[in-house]
């Protein structure tokens, strides 16, 4: 697809547009004008407001009518009651686009909201799509076209980076943060309320915005999750790396932002497992947001997930090991034959680990720069070389000649490389002179930055290809829901959709509650069936550990018992099942529906783990067998699943098939469904088995 | 205590240097006479070199003995070879402190160890106390001396925390990084191989270093820890705050130290005890090092635990949130009153939460925040105040106005305040400028930087007051070991130390098994007593759920058992106490010796807990009922203790005394002592009861 084809080109690229509103004593038309005249912007430009006025040398009109070219885009910062008009008098003109600076909707209130509202569907019945309102608008550096106030920061760098964010402050610093680590950015917008185009859209258009390597976003809430969806899954078949700073972790935070845009956040941690399963990289603060996305789109993909690193600072060298088994980076051990090569390399003032410390020596030889940079980045499992060394920003901080000898050696290999200062810092005009001097790779500045960015960057890279799997999201189709309103019959409704079960039988008296005893032998376990009946226990419905002689008289003390406790309750009779004993694992299998993302599949062990520690691993439906063992393995307590006590080890290819199945079973009820519950899943090796299962239905149907 | 008193004064703040090795063509020499100039040093220079000739203007001598006047320092920078003859005429010309910058000693091996220990032979003979080798020296900025080649970054800022570093390059880099952050240092120090002088004795110094407001190091090991544990609990006492970042915390980081300086990194979790116990705030970056004792050196201690924030960035406000939570920092709700009030000064756009979006209005209407953040930092609980806000480093990003308003209700309250900007930079001579002009209050850069230092000063604040209890260190002396060698006898000894222990007796036969079997009553536990057996299931030595009647048979069968898996054993009978049951917590608690700091103690839950998830909290020894009861709330299974699945709630206080009692029981049997283990105790609220017990003596004993 060309950027042209893209539908949101004359949105986001526009070769004409007109400023409604402009006015020599706006501070707004200013901060416009300041950028495209920083931008170098090449095509039209015009100014309309209510006298038609030229401002600051842009020809003026009273109305867009009366430009008599095509505009791409009015430009809407007039007050907020003139909007209106401002947008029908687009409208009329012809243009088809509106970005609108103007604020005083969903994110002051209820009032807000309503003329938000109404704003929105009188650009419907126009014809014209909005781009905010409440936006500081976007700079399309790549095209030199800046629709903003968001400033610039000089001198403009090579572009990289494309940052998104639905707060406009935060999109200035952003930017500002990224000059100051080097990294250009090609695309930089704030989005504001998002009325009709969302994050998702942009991240759509940016896929195919040539000098956009990496994507970074900055959001409250994602408003058309089918539309990231796609955006995501088309990103991450291009492997155009798409990094997420997404607020809500917190109770707090979901409040603020609420107060603040009106936007409702989703549960946090289903947000994470569509992240994952999505291969968006998710982090957790601003800074490491722009150090990821800078350093892939500096090193795209990455072929291999060991990080080599080397240093004239024995600190640094430690720091970096401590770091990268805190941000979960491997740092391989140099194979035999790179010992070797090192020892002969290296004076005895060095070790040959990874990470190696070169010490000062390589102060009076850089050469040896030259000689171990090859040997280091060759090391088997190498996909990033980390280089420590001061990145000046100032006379002395580094010898020259060391700068020189690492530019030259990382040139010359394909294993990209990294120069990392141990602290975090601007790099100013001396910092980028130096770089360009010395040619040196692309700059990081702060150890603990680095390993982070680096994690991140190598995590994804391994993932990037993997068959993606989109989440289900939410059916809206509630289709009327079979009465699976009884354990039995939820258990036998997932026997049909190939989940092992605990084999029962249904007594309707104490007759036959003996013969399917006999036939099943005991201990057994007795439980009340009945549709009114959720809590069993507590109406006297359950009897554990019963012989088979006893199951009559077991089954005429439970009708009793929950007779009396629950009389007029509809009741279906007595399940009999086998009980199974201890010598092996609880599993708990939970599908339930959220808002956005739809169903999701919770996997944890039952009992302590789950219920103290709350061990859960979630996922979006469908899950593949492969991402089913993934959720497995991702639990604190997975090794509980190699066997624990004499336990046998579980068979994890058959318990990860039997996940599947349930989530399965839960997408075949369609969207009604507001939970699915197997508690406890009995895992004893290759046994398994669901002992109980609970349908909730959505209150809606 | 005066400065001047302390027996390191004339070492670490000396009024005449000699210059040992200087010559115009060393960099040394540039380096050091450039710091000599550039910290307008006004004590007396010496230059001294084998002929004798001045240097760059310091007048020359052939010998330390030719100087013909005290001299504090001898500052050694010559080649390795002439190190002790210069050490030889230092110490004859009656200089008692030698700094040396020469490296080849311990950090390259075995062979430089023997040269190091040799060296220290000769200081000690000769009475001179040594600083480094293989140190780049110290900058006593406060007294304008530096012996040093650290590179000063100017301008010089107010002095207001000393930073140690083991590593050379770091203590460069670090010192940067606190510049750029706009944070002054006292004291530089870059104390290499520490072969005499350790960062113990430095901290000791600076506890007294009147500008030094917080002490920040960077170690790799902790060379002396009887007097790092003096000088913190000094510290401590005087409320002047330690940061710690030590590496460690992966194995490999461990080895690369090693590698490095030859030095031995302890278990990194008992350090992070200690540091617990003793008030150091332990960090994992340089940036958080830094940014906490510059936080700290600037608001003090704080006098409550709750952070306000506000902001003109709703963005910045969400982050907040979620890096508060993510950092451990509580942000107070706002109570009615100043909801109240600030109902009374916002407009309707902003919210009254807290972290508080003061909106844009805020940028209109720069008065606001003169009327909003008394209310803020007034609010019950807060005792530190952030306001975000882009700290400009470059014109127009940031509205002077609201940074006058900001400056001026800062400086009007009475809650310590610090201005935030959004993502980390380096603070320049525009933004010092802009701080000077506003009289902002400390500034800082990054929210999730903040938040992480926030935490730590709010912490340390609260726990500064504590009356400590100092680790035991390790005790050298080896006392004869109690012959505790079987569970019995463990059991037994701790009974005498007050812990309490299931009730049990010794039966030598099988006749007097029947009758302790019938005064205990059944079911019990039956076990072999022998100093010979340590795994006494293995060799068919217990029995469990015995019933009274069996007692006689059982101990004839264990007995023969026994006799037959290992013929010889010295066996002194079974002891026979009652079987205890579910429906309570199992603990395990145990001490072991760590060979830096003594002995420590454990505390988990048994179970998957433990052994599947390394659950344990660890404290070293002695502890008091407080610590002890801290320890059980610092496990992530602390739930458990509160009851679960109808288990009755521990009694903590009692449960607390117990683990006290176990702890100094441990203590009573002196060095000799490696290891020992209650495992399980169990606890069913206040039933607490020791069921098994063990004792490891140390080897060498």
């Amino acid at each position: 697809m060309s950027m042209q084809a893209h539908p949101l080109s004359p949105l986001l690229a526009p070769r004409s547009v007109a400023l409604v509103g402009a006015s020599e004593k706006s501070i707004w038309t200013i901060l416009i004008l300041r950028n495209f005249k920083d931008f170098g912007y090449q095509g039209a430009l015009h100014a309309v407001n209510r006298t038609g006025v030229d401002t600051f040398g842009v020809k003026g009109y009273r109305s867009c009518r009366d430009i008599g070219a095509p505009v791409d885009v009015a430009f809407i910062f007039v007050p907020i009651d003139a909007v209106p008009d401002a947008l029908a008098d687009a409208a009329a003109a012809g243009i088809r686009y509106a970005t609108i600076l103007t604020s005083g909707y969903a994110e002051v209130g209820e009032e807000g909201r309503r003329r938000q509202d109404a704003l929105v569907a009188q650009a419907e019945a126009l014809g014209v799509t909005l781009w905010g309102p409440n936006s500081l608008g976007y700079n399309n550096v790549e095209a030199g076209i800046p629709v903003s106030v968001i400033p610039v920061v000089k001198p403009f760098l090579p572009p990289s980076i494309a940052i998104l964010s639905q707060s406009g402050a935060t999109a200035a610093e952003l930017a500002e943060y990224a000059h100051g680590q080097n990294i250009g950015t090609s695309f930089v917008a704030a989005t504001g309320n998002e009325a009709q185009v969302s994050l998702a859209e942009i991240i759509d258009y940016l896929v195919d915005h040539e000098s956009t390597r990496a994507i970074a976003v900055f959001a409250e809430t994602i408003r058309n999750p089918a539309a990231f969806v796609r955006a995501a899954e088309r990103a991450r078949t291009k492997a155009k790396p798409i990094v997420v700073l997404k607020i809500g972790r917190s109770q707090l935070a979901t409040q603020v932002a609420q107060a603040h845009t009106g936007s409702l956040v989703g549960d946090d941690a289903v947000f994470d497992a569509v992240c994952d399963r999505l291969g968006v990289i998710r982090v957790a603060s601003t800074e490491d947001l722009i150090n990821t996305a800078g350093l892939l789109a500096a090193t795209g993909r990455l072929s291999a997930d060991g990080l080599g690193f080397l240093s004239i600072s024995g600190g640094a060298c430690t720091l970096v090991a401590d770091a990268a088994e805190a941000h979960g980076v491997r740092l391989p051990p140099n194979d035999p034959g790179t010992v070797a090569a090192l020892r002969g390399v290296l004076s005895d003032l060095g070790s040959t680990l990874n990470p190696l410390d070169v010490t000062g020596a390589a102060m009076r030889d850089p050469d040896l720069f030259g000689r171990v940079i090859p040997l280091a980045a060759g090391a088997p499992g190498i996909g990033l070389l980390g280089v420590g060394i001061a990145v000046p920003t100032a006379e002395g901080q580094s010898l020259p000649p060391a700068l020189t000898a690492i530019g030259r050696a990382a040139a010359a290999i394909e294993t990209p490389s990294v120069v990392v200062s141990t602290c975090g810092k601007s790099l100013n005009d001396y910092a980028r002179q130096s770089i360009a001097e010395h040619r040196l790779p692309h700059v990081m500045t702060g150890i603990d930055a680095f390993l982070r960015a680096a994690g991140n960057a190598i995590r994804w890279s391994a993932r990037v290809d993997e068959t993606g799997v989109a989440p289900t999201l939410v059916q809206d189709k509630l289709d009327q829901p079979p009465p699976l309103d009884t354990e039995q019959a939820v258990l036998t409704f997932l026997e049909g959709r190939g989940v092992p079960v605990v084999p029962q039988r249904l007594a309707r008296s104490a007759g036959e509650a003996m013969r399917h005893a006999g036939d099943i032998g005991g201990p057994l376990a007795l439980k009340i069936v009945s549709p009114d009946i959720a809590h069993k226990t507590e109406v006297g419905g359950v009897r554990l550990n019963v012989q088979a002689a006893q199951a009559g008289a077991v089954f005429e003390a439970i009708m009793a018992d929950v007779i009396r406790a629950r009389p007029g309750a509809r009741l279906e009779g007595v399940s009999i099942a086998p009980m199974r004993g201890g010598g092996g694992l609880e599993l708990l299998i939970g599908v339930r529906r959220d808002p956005t993302w739809g169903p999701v599949i919770a996997v944890g062990f039952g009992g302590v783990l789950v219920e103290v520690l709350a061990d859960l691993a979630i996922a979006p439906l469908p899950v593949t067998r492969t991402q089913a063992a993934g959720l497995l393995r991702g639990l604190r307590g997975a090794r509980l699943l190699d066997g624990f006590r004499g336990t046998a080890p579980a068979d994890i290819d058959r318990l990860a098939q039997v996940i599947v199945d349930i989530g399965d079973a839960a997408l075949s009820l369609g969207g009604g469904l507001a939970e699915l519950e197997v508690n406890p899943l009995r895992v004893a090796g290759a046994e398994i088995e669901a002992l109980d299962g609970l349908i909730v239905w959505r209150k809606e149907t």
